[in-house]
């Protein structure tokens, strides 16, 4: 049993639930090892049950551990009538996952059963990481970074910049990955004033700068890292941005032990960019966290809550973002250790070394 | 304006509403062109405003067709302003897209507003596509079908199914597809008994059945097809069980034209089945529509509801599973004509054409 299940029990018995529905298909992931894209489970102080349909049937049986396999041909109704068979009184839902539809069909179902949304209360489940989960996204940081450099020679003046980005998915998954994290991003010139900017059909032009934003998932663990490379000598505007980056993102890593507010660790990269007096130009948080969801908790940002704890891993991301001009984010991966924090990542975020003379 | 828009505004006028609140990318996209991954659209009877936060405003502004753009810190207060602005006081919902937790806070943030939940009356907005709708799902199918020829080779004894999958997406990206529709399938031997046996690194094997189920956006829309072939002669059983599919998906196509209900679509294919004997082997539903969303209305199944209409683009994908021996799924996308139908994807299904001697 992992921590989370921990949490999970200790959960139900304070709120006093027989069980929490689970819909969303990480945290299915996460408390039984179903791997698929659809199905329920009832998590109970007793029995856990997973409840799909025809589809999965066999896929389940060969991935569940600790629950049963229950198969229903209509979604809610299943549910309902594995509820009425565990006599649940209480059922704890997870309050940002359940659909309002899907609420209400519970309750018609289920009219005498009490609904109790969990939001906060489980939004940090899986946010402290067990061994073997931290093995995972140092697998999948391997093979993204490994790809990374296959792909280097694809990052040079005249390439769009979404063969770029279609080159590295391809190398991610031909070195085992299971898929891209998300939609890779590459963006170029003035495109990398884009915080999402990906890869189009733009090519790279001799002096700029591209934002190149990518990782891969690995046995369901993600990772996600940003390069910001410069396609050529960089000029002065492009060395302070990248430098001021730099240092704002070395400021939180530092700041980063067991037991500081979220808040601190984003203010800390925040603060150098404000002072330099580009505040204004970065506006999204400084982190989140990451597993078997690109973006979990914790939230690293002015409106995060709660402190770090060991086994947690996140991202550490500042950037500038410049309308007309361009940007710089640099992205690493850390895991919160006893007494500060290890940097996953391993791919230099050194000035020197992300000058590419293509 | 498409005809969705003109059935929405009809439906603002119907239930008396103010406006309506879209959280769906795909229906955000659909009314008012942002191609981006988060934000949200209020719109009104006479106002349209597309709200996300800073990482999106360039994009969105460069998009937005029709609505105006808001940026927002949090996003539930940013609805809420704009929703006070334009004093709204009956506003409709997705049902079946807005989380718990959203409906929640909108009713905590402007207690007076009336929240008026809309499922069935929205779930068809986007099924019955526009001529440049109709282009861009006959431009996805067309790099998905070059795409499969280019993979052909890989599909052989020896060759991990992974392998092959990957190579099949890489070729699709290639050749301009901006994505899989879906992890592909490509499941071979027992594996084929999985309706949704993602590619795996099991590798093919001679006299394999193997089931590509695969699929590329272009455009923000999508293509699906599933071939399945043989990797050397037939034996007894392979020809009877894709004989026996590729007549129920005939029979199907033959039974659409404007009128019919999604049920007798559904029966059509169907009924061949279980007369075979093979009915409780056909476990999902024999066809969805497709779009900006891999699933969207119609839903061709026996719960299926309503009758199909000129515009309509659905698949049409019956399949036999068989435990331990594996499956057949044939898959064509067929658009409603005014008479009948006309089957888009164009890659052969006869046996004859599936038997790949590697």
């Amino acid at each position: 049993m992992n921590r989370g299940q921990e949490r999970l029990r200790s959960l139900l018995r304070r709120k006093n639930l027989d069980a929490v529905l689970f819909s969303s298909l990480e945290n299915i992931r996460f408390l039984c090892g179903f791997t698929g894209s659809d199905g329920a489970l009832i998590y109970g102080r007793e029995e856990r049950y997973f409840l799909s349909d025809s589809r999965y049937e066999e896929q389940a049986k060969g991935e569940l551990q600790g629950a049963g396999f229950e198969r229903y041909k209509k979604k809610l109704e299943g549910i309902a009538r594995r509820l009425r068979a565990l006599r649940v009184k209480r059922l704890g839902f997870e309050g940002s996952a359940l659909t309002w539809e899907t609420y209400q069909s519970l309750k018609s179902h289920l009219p005498r059963m009490t609904l109790v949304p969990l939001t906060a209360e489980i939004w940090d489940l899986r946010a402290c990481k067990e061994p073997a989960e931290v093995e995972k996204v140092r697998q999948a940081i391997r093979i993204a970074s490994e790809s990374f450099a296959d792909a280097v020679p694809r990052l040079k003046p005249g390439v769009r910049e979404k063969t770029a980005g279609d080159f590295l998915e391809f190398r991610m998954k031909r070195r085992g990955g299971e898929a891209s994290s998300f939609p890779i991003i590459v963006a170029s010139g003035p495109r990398a004033a884009l915080p999402h900017g990906k890869a189009s059909a733009k090519r790279m032009e001799k002096g700029e700068t591209v934002v190149v934003d990518f990782g891969v998932r690995h046995e369901g663990y993600h990772s996600d890292e940003t390069k910001t490379i410069i396609l050529g000598k960089p000029d002065g505007k492009q060395k302070k941005i990248y430098e001021l980056v730099r240092k704002a993102q070395d400021k939180a890593i530092k700041a980063i032990r067991p037991g500081i507010s979220v808040r601190a660790i984003d203010r800390a990269a925040r603060e150098v960019i404000s002072r330099a007096g580009y505040g204004p130009f970065f506006g999204h948080g400084t982190g989140h966290g990451i597993g078997l969801a690109v973006h979990e908790a914790p939230t690293v940002s002015p409106r995060g809550r709660g402190v770090v704890e060991p086994g947690m891993i996140f991202s550490v991301e500042p950037g500038v973002y410049l309308p007309g001009w361009g940007g710089v984010r640099l992205e690493d991966l850390v895991l919160v250790t006893d007494r500060g924090c290890e940097v996953l990542t391993y791919l230099s975020k050194e000035l020197g070394d992300n000058v590419l003379k293509g």
